[in-house]
């Protein structure tokens, strides 16, 4: 199911507004209904001490991916927090870049239960690295 | 318990070629046996949509100042890999810093159990934003 | 901090309609603001393959301990529900009983986060087997 | 993929030594590589206070489904231990019976990532009620 116009621009302003989204070079890749996809180069600023890609780059792109997800299905207005995440990693972040894909499991009114996965890239090869499972808190407009 | 001066001299080391924790400003501020603390700035780079840090940072020094809290009770040459960590997120980090403080729950052979807790620093008031719990997983010399 | 005569009475009779922690031979075995104990027997009926206690005893007992201590937080009438929760098994359930202690780690309108910890009673040594973080919902009277 | 006999022989064997999964009941409803279903019905003595399924029921079940689902892609003689999961609950544990499917995400020598589903079963509707993430670990023989 595709977004209507104003809801995709909503979710880009806020995409923008991530600085830390900027200081990875993360660009939204992908927006649909109760799905999302962000992508960022493993630049050489977002390393471990072996040189591949930081868990704290592959954890931050799979959580944005799945708020931004939730927020797919939320009102207008509306935000999400992350409550809770759990990530549990597959593989090192050996590549070029790392593709995270968001995915809502239990939508709520209350909370979202959501789910992510990351990949990365290396040449050819896509390689699963992480699996993120947690939990969005909507904040709806005027709560 | 205090360390020997080789094993502090190697986790600054292995610290100082984490390029993420470079690029958040990061430092090492604490480090003894089974716990470490690590602080950075909420700096303009490192923000969500609503300007205040990102969940991604807070994770990134969670994670990293667990992951040397299980590295000080490591052999020499002894590495350690996050296989699996969770956040529950208990404020916004909201401030000028972040403090995390990484503790060794249960030492092992195969997998040690950590715990992290995340505050911010705000003026003069000091706010646990962020419990983590997770297990990391001994990489040995020649192993 | 002690409970009110009238919560500590609805919480028992709340313990007493599980009928799992009957199953268990459970008890509460103490009862104060945001901390409470359950204990449980390691009885022929709760084992794994190996003959230790099972991880879904551990898992019941933690929870439930976790979630009264959220609920000695509420107001009158109130309920709990699990969101979500996390458990690291440190150790086998190996002995004669259980403990667990469950914590409020932060307490909220919308989400109280939980901890908690089991041990197990081996003869005269207690072994903390297992560590617990999680979300419990709040469900207020009327809503 | 199908089990060899004996492979699926000693699965059955360890799942019936599991006094809990008697307890509760319990049977092994599907045995494939890498992915295993047990089912259980929602009995009088399994309830929480509201009469619904208990979480530590939805738990046992998921994390028994997940460790045999591992199991089923060790070499003989192996065993499995549950180093840590998290699940999130999506809904009450309402109607007859559960069934808990388990998944392996990313088989490993020395840890096995997992996942499993419970569903509740209430007539002809079913709804999933549970997701489970989490990390088993190989015991080999003669390790």
């Amino acid at each position: 199911m595709t977004l209507s116009r104003q809801k995709e621009a909503d979710l880009r302003e806020s995409f923008a507004r991530q600085s830390l989204m900027r200081t990875f070079s993360a660009e939204l890749s992908e927006l649909a209904a109760g799905r999302v996809e962000v992508r960022a180069p493993i630049g050489p600023g977002v390393l471990q001490q072996h040189g591949f890609g930081h868990a704290g780059l592959t954890f931050a792109l799979g959580d944005t991916a799945a708020g931004y997800a939730a927020l797919t299905q939320m009102p207008e207005g509306a935000e999400v927090l992350t409550a809770e995440i759990k990530i549990n990693l597959l593989a090192p972040a050996r590549g070029q870049s790392l593709r995270a894909r968001g995915e809502v499991l239990k939508p709520g009114r209350r909370l979202v239960v959501v789910r992510a996965s990351v990949w990365a890239l290396d040449g050819d090869t896509e390689t699963e690295i992480a699996a993120l499972q947690g939990t969005m808190v909507p904040v709806l407009p005027g709560a």
